[in-house]
């Protein structure tokens, strides 16, 4: 089975790459792509995508949470709304296509049925969040949590390094803290996210669409290790309490953990060191952890037992140890009736319908507490993301919005 | 056998303690004490020395190299010199003690003997290097490499972390880069560097003070690790590529190797981490190692087993490794005539002769190229340096500078 694309279709799939190429462009720092959220950035791509909105008669806008919302009504005005859409914050030095994919799609599937004035049973909004990739401010999804009547009002109150309040950046922003708790939204009846899948499992298959079926529970730790730090020269090996070579048989313990169990993976993606001299004992380290599975049993499992063994690594080596959870959130399943829907719309344009679950958290799973809520991964090159090698086909964008857009196409809210 | 310590000992102890502490006030941070090479608090804490040997009639001044130095005429005006000093630069967040006592000590011998109208048949004169500790520029050492004649030229165009060129630092300090090449003594006939142990071999034996027999031979690596980035919830475990999770396993083998050689120390200082966030799969990993030993056969044999294993482990991981050799020196072994000079002081101050390695590197070894040079160590408290916990007590303080004051005394130059 060959996905169909047409020339029509490719010509889409090339128009979305364009503009995620131009995209690109919105970025705090120069040479790299970094849109931390509420940046400056941030706020400069925000106004572009309501823009590239208002070409296609979309009066969109920034909400009290800062996402930005557009509605395209059905044939009917103030039906039910489909959700679509995606994040467009990065993390820094990102790639392209995390989160904006989905953003775009879901826009260039209203230019495609506003092209012809196509109207639906239903209406259908974008949306664009802002708050997915936690870089900036020690929170995330509270664009999604807004939406979905769970919005963390004391996050407000955060700092970011430079120490801006998150209030203040998001009145800057053009949102509102004041109403950013209290914008639920009780009109619409599914949300559906397109997003790269920032794996390599399509790749491995040669599938070039995925429909997943659960997002993994993950939880964050950070750790400190207190050793003593000392002269690299004068303190013989076995009088030391370098806090650096504990931290090392810590995180190898918990590589091991992971690669016992399938399915789970655990990461120490930040470590830092102190005094940090190359000739000076480590006295202090601090890192962090991130453990995510599809099982929360299996995940909380885990937790457990890397908890045991760092701090018997620590006893051992006579280094103090302290583990302080950061975020805790569990698996969320997708909606049945969205993920047969998506794979009916899969199979439609020509893919065999691959289901897999999402190692990375996402929007989705803040949306799934308000609305049947679903994903549609597309191929990307290498599993590569988070960097800027991330990238994807333009055949595999074609079909990934002519899959979307054949979803909401086929959409019933019964 | 009890140190023999009088009333006007111990008083002159608690003077050059009460020194040591003023001394600590220059800084370049507030409430710690980090005093790099060339800084401002580096020049302000020269000038105080300046001004200390004003107060006893010595001239001193800032040598080409930025190196304080000052002479006390013997008996016979322009006779040769035994030298006597340490540096007076500090790791960040350093102690009190590591340099400051050696170079006060030297000024405190001085003031002994000035006091009384004192004359030797050799001139004494006191110095206080500026560069030992190495942590603005990638150098060590330049001060008193600079006065045993094998000043590295090629190191002024250095830079900081700040852009700024060593050469117009060591302007701004008082020196001058045109002439740090070209002022090696000639008249300088012996070097004697009093310093804490910086380990915890003389506490261990409940001795106040050891005399250096050999300063340990140091090889300093710098490795870069690369894996691939990626995201931490996507990737499984088994398709990972990370450059800490390898570095970890690397660090470990470095201890590893360490440990099986008595004498033999090991240290990785220094790691970073790219990009260095929660939910990425690190990329690129940085770190130092610094290995030392009182024989060279033995380091570079643990040299050659160290990179073996490091290749070993990225091979297995599929990660890329460099390995890159920033610093290497042989072990230095003190002067015999030195060693015994300083025993019999010891000795006679009522201290039993403790012989020992220095595992830490000194301007004693560069001296050692000019001249006859030796050490003479100070109990430091759990063998604790670079940290500011560093402390030695007024006794032995005062039982180290009568001591030296001896060796001072009883030095004959032939």
């Amino acid at each position: 089975m060959d996905a169909l694309l047409l020339g029509a279709d490719l010509e889409a799939g090339r128009r979305l790459m364009a503009r995620l190429e131009a995209f690109a462009d919105f970025t705090d720092e120069p040479r790299r792509l970094t849109r931390l959220f509420l940046s400056e950035s941030h706020r400069r791509a925000a106004q572009a995508f309501i823009g590239w909105c208002g070409e296609t008669g979309l009066q969109a806008k920034i909400d009290a949470a800062g996402n930005v919302v557009a509605r395209y009504e059905g044939k009917r005005a103030g039906a039910p709304a489909l959700m679509l859409g995606s994040h467009i914050d990065t993390v820094r030095d990102a790639g392209k296509y995390d989160g904006n994919y989905g953003a775009l799609a879901a826009l260039a599937v209203v230019e495609a049925l506003s092209a012809r004035d196509e109207r639906l049973d239903h209406a259908i909004e974008i949306v664009a969040f802002g708050d997915e990739e936690g870089v900036r401010f020690r929170t995330t999804l509270t664009g999604s949590r807004a939406l979905a009547g769970s919005y963390p009002e004391d996050v407000l109150d955060q700092k970011d390094a430079q120490g801006v309040l998150m209030r203040d950046a998001l009145v800057s922003f053009g949102g509102d803290p004041e109403r950013a708790g209290s914008i639920r939204r009780s009109d619409v009846v599914a949300f559906v996210e397109a997003h790269i899948e920032q794996g390599p499992r399509l790749e491995a298959e040669g599938l070039p669409l995925g429909v997943v079926t659960a997002i993994n529970g993950a939880t964050r730790l950070e750790v400190a290790v207190d050793g003593v730090a000392g002269h690299a020269g004068a303190t013989p090996m076995n009088l030391r309490q370098d806090a650096l070579t504990a931290a090392a048989e810590m995180v190898l313990s918990i590589e091991g953990c992971a690669r016992r169990e399938p399915d789970l993976v655990a990461t120490v993606g930040r470590l830092e060191v102190w005094p940090g001299a190359a000739n000076v004992i480590p006295g202090h380290i601090q890192f962090s952890i991130d453990l995510r599975a599809p099982s929360d049993l299996n995940r909380v499992a885990a937790l457990g037992d890397v908890e045991a063994r760092i701090f018997a690594i620590a006893a051992t080596r006579g280094v103090r140890v302290s583990i302080a959870k950061s975020h805790e959130a569990n698996a969320y399943v997708c909606d049945p009736n969205i993920v047969a829907g998506l794979a009916q719309a899969v199979e439609t344009v020509g893919v065999p319908p691959r289901f897999l679950p999402s190692g990375a958290g996402h929007d989705t799973m803040a949306m799934g507490k308000l609305c049947p809520a679903g994903m549609l991964f597309v191929r990307c090159k290498g599993g590569v993301s988070h960097n800027p090698l991330e990238s994807i086909t333009v055949e595999d964008c074609a079909i990934g919005l002519k899959a979307l857009t054949q979803f909401v196409r086929d959409f019933r809210a019964d």
